[in-house]
Formats: structure tokens, sequence, C-alpha cells
């Protein structure tokens, strides 16, 4: 049996994953993923989703240029969330130019921004935007 | 309008959440939460979820006594996923005994534990399973 094949794939055959920096343990990111994109993932340890907005195969950095170097895959104990380990390429991992999509937090009762903008996101997709 | 109707609940009311060590940065959990786990997390500093399992709430600690302190909640882009950051009390997050729920890892096409047991489940939840 595969390792593929012990994941718990939802009734749309996709598993949550938390893209983790593999160094400072900043979470960057969450998305979804089908079988092929963590298959390819884990062949060319580059992250890759499935866009469930795009409803396609979605290869991280395709169109902005920032990938995601995968170190390791990890695995939850009730088989259906991954964590890949990530570097990310660029320093910058969400569509509105920020290292990392969690951006705001909770304080006073409202969802204040705590991270800035590294980049405009108009120069990171130069070929329209490219975000799930 | 309150900072939960920014919320973006999923078709059966919840919200994905990850539970990640405010010190260390490990990522201990993955569940989910609907309106009144988050509203009762943010009231009372204390992690509170939904457990699909047994279609209840579930105040995390209840029955193993390994309550989450929550220090901080954070937001993503999308508006519809959370990071509860936290203490974890009794330094187990896992109903497997373990730190964290990601205690296995991909290594030559296998899931290997990569975490160890720190107290027996037997010990822990003396009143009967508490895992959702």
């Amino acid at each position: 049996m595969s390792w593929l094949d012990e994941i718990k794939w939802d009734e749309k055959g996709l598993v949550p994953v938390i893209a983790q920096d593999k160094d400072s343990g900043r979470v960057l990111m969450f998305a979804y993923a089908n079988r092929e994109a963590v298959a390819l993932t884990a062949e060319k340890n580059t992250a890759h989703y499935w866009t469930r907005s795009r409803q396609k195969l979605w290869h991280k950095g395709e169109e902005s240029g920032h990938f995601q170097k995968v170190s390791a895959i990890q695995f939850d104990c009730d088989g259906d969330v991954l964590i890949y380990q990530i570097e990310q390429v660029g320093g910058i991992a969400c569509h509105t130019g920020r290292k990392s999509c969690f951006f705001r937090t909770l304080i006073n009762q409202e969802w204040q921004i705590t991270d800035e903008v590294i980049k405009d996101p108009a120069d990171i997709y130069t070929h329209g935007h490219a975000h799930p």
C-alpha cells in the first residue's frame, strides 16, 4: 500500500494542508491538496495544491515565482491533515504581498493587521491574479 | 458588525482551526470550531472547538485536563481559517499521549513516527475516551 493510500481524503478527494516555515515555525498558508498534488509535492519537493476556486492543480509559485521548497511532510493522528515544512522563495506566501496569509490578529474585538506588505501584489502578479 | 461575522463559516457553520504552540511554533493540532466555540475561546482564553464526530461543543481538556490557554487568535487573508496561539497545559495535545497530533513524517515513502508518547492515553482518559 502506498503512503498516499493512508491519507483520508475528504468527500471531494482533498486533504487540508498547513504550510509552515521550516525554520521560523511561522504558519504561512492553509490550502487543500488532492492526491496528484501531494504525490507531486513529495516527488519534486516543491509545494503543489488543488485550488478549489479555480478547480485545478496549483503549483504554488507558478505565476508569482514564490515557490515553496518542501523539506518534510507531516501527518496527523487522524490521517486527514498534512503539514508541508517549507522554505518560502521570495519570503512571501500571501497573495496580498505579505509573508504569511495569517496577517490579522484579534485585538480589542477587531481583526487588526499585524503584518506589513513586503511587495505590492501588482508587482508580483504581472500576468494576472494568481490567487486561488 | 462583530468580528465573528467576518469569519467565512463553511456550509456546516464551521471554520478550520490550527492550534500552534505560541512559544515553539510547533503545530499541535488541527480541528474545527463553530461560532459559539470561537466566541467562547475569545471570551475565556481557553480553546473551544466543535467535534464533528461527536457533534458537540468541545472544550479541549474537559476530559483529559489538557486545556489550551489561548494568547492570540489569528485570521487568514481569505477569512476562512483561524490559528489559536496556545500554551498547552500538560504539554500533550494529542489523544495518543504525544505533544503534537503531527507525529508522523514521510521518510522513504513511509509515514514514520517521529514523536514519542509522553503519557499513556489510558492514564489520561480515566473517564472514557475523549477524542473527537
